[in-house]
């Protein structure tokens, strides 16, 4: 439970929040344990419990007026999803399912909105970590617009590293198909950029990733599209 | 000021308000009358206010490390940014600029900051304002990730519509260049994608896109991209 406990905390529906309060809302809760596919909550199905990943990955995605599906969040460790229907007692705006095995700490969602309703410290920490989602949501954003796609995998998985120096290995666990929908690319362009992130020192291993160098590949990551294309050009042609 | 008090209570940040809190709000804040091209607030800066447009158009945005501008938000009345900054007292996130002539509310941060530390009532505004802005950036993203061109331009044009039904005329008020940075669009893409919208009644006169059918354009904005494609084909070929 122990570890369980600190990636919850670590959730931005959690983080903010008195460690006390953070006990009696587990006590509230259940740990689910998921197998990869299976489905969490559903699209417009009354708003139960608000959830944060302890283990694996999860997908939320919104289904089209004509049955087309697109991929509105993928989360890992600590991410948290469905707390607004949950607190506002409305339906489930997006589903959600597991994309890998994996456990998810189920949160009693009227009992949370009672604990809003209620207390201010536990308001002032919900609003925090929505402003901290708001803040995650802004940048996705600003990299789906103004970065190459090569550039978005290279956010992706500079968001993936505990650290910001050194080397770093991390777990790509779900499909490429919903890695390209995520990061707004085609199936077939993701493996060309995987390749162009190369000479950036990242090395694909089947679903891991090595960086050799996270200060590089954030270069890489902040540099004008324009200049990481010459950079591309020139590695290509050196 | 009845009707600039009645925007700013529409706006994400007071609307859930009680009207006796608005009132206060109010009387601690400016109205600033601003130029197109004015700066209304500076990324980095320490934020000291929160603004919510009463007139015209404002952009946010960031400036990427080698310059580069990224459009992260796009707001006409009753929109809202800042807050974060402001109530966190930390620099601004983003760069504010308005783009048409016009006016908005300058809100002390100070004040608010401490309206939320201690009123309950105020906190749980700020919440639910914070996360219909995250549900737009949601939908925002599902957007960018899931549309045409031309529907991104349809979702648009329909959030400016005040009615559901109907015919409506919505105005346009700031340049193409900036309108396709925060549709995601190149410059050179957005005529063509207006011509797209032709057959869906949507006809632009100068800064004025007159819209037939509010019911028609959403239809079609909602439509599965491939089909949006297959009946713009039959409609070229008609």
């Amino acid at each position: 439970m122990g570890s369980f406990f600190d990636t919850a905390m670590q959730s931005a529906v959690l983080k903010n929040l008195p460690e006390e309060d953070i006990k009696t809302i587990m006590q509230k809760s259940v740990i689910r344990n998921l197998e990869r596919g299976a489905s969490i909550c559903i699209q417009g199905e009354a708003a139960h419990s608000l959830f944060v990943v302890l283990e694996g990955w999860v997908k939320t995605y919104r289904v089209t007026p004509s049955g087309n599906e697109a991929v509105i969040g993928v989360f890992t460790e600590s991410g948290c999803f469905g707390e607004e229907a949950a607190l506002r007692d409305q339906p489930y705006f997006a589903g959600a399912e597991a994309v890998s095995d994996g456990l998810v700490l189920q949160i009693d969602g009227t009992y949370f909105a009672k604990a809003i309703e209620s207390n201010l410290s536990v308001c002032k920490a919900a609003l925090l970590g929505s402003m901290d989602q708001n803040r995650a949501l802004v940048q996705h954003v600003e990299q789906l617009k103004s970065h190459t796609g090569a550039q978005r995998i290279a956010d992706f998985l500079l968001s993936l590293c505990k650290s910001e120096t050194g080397s770093c290995t991390v777990i790509l666990p779900y499909d490429k198909v919903l890695m390209a929908a995520w990061l707004g690319m085609k199936p077939e362009s993701l493996s060309r950029a995987f390749r162009r992130l190369i000479p950036y020192g990242v090395h694909i291993q089947k679903n891991h990733a090595v960086i050799e160098s996270i200060e590089r590949l954030s270069d890489y990551a902040d540099e004008d599209p324009a200049e990481s294309w010459n950079a591309q050009s020139r590695s290509e042609t050196s």
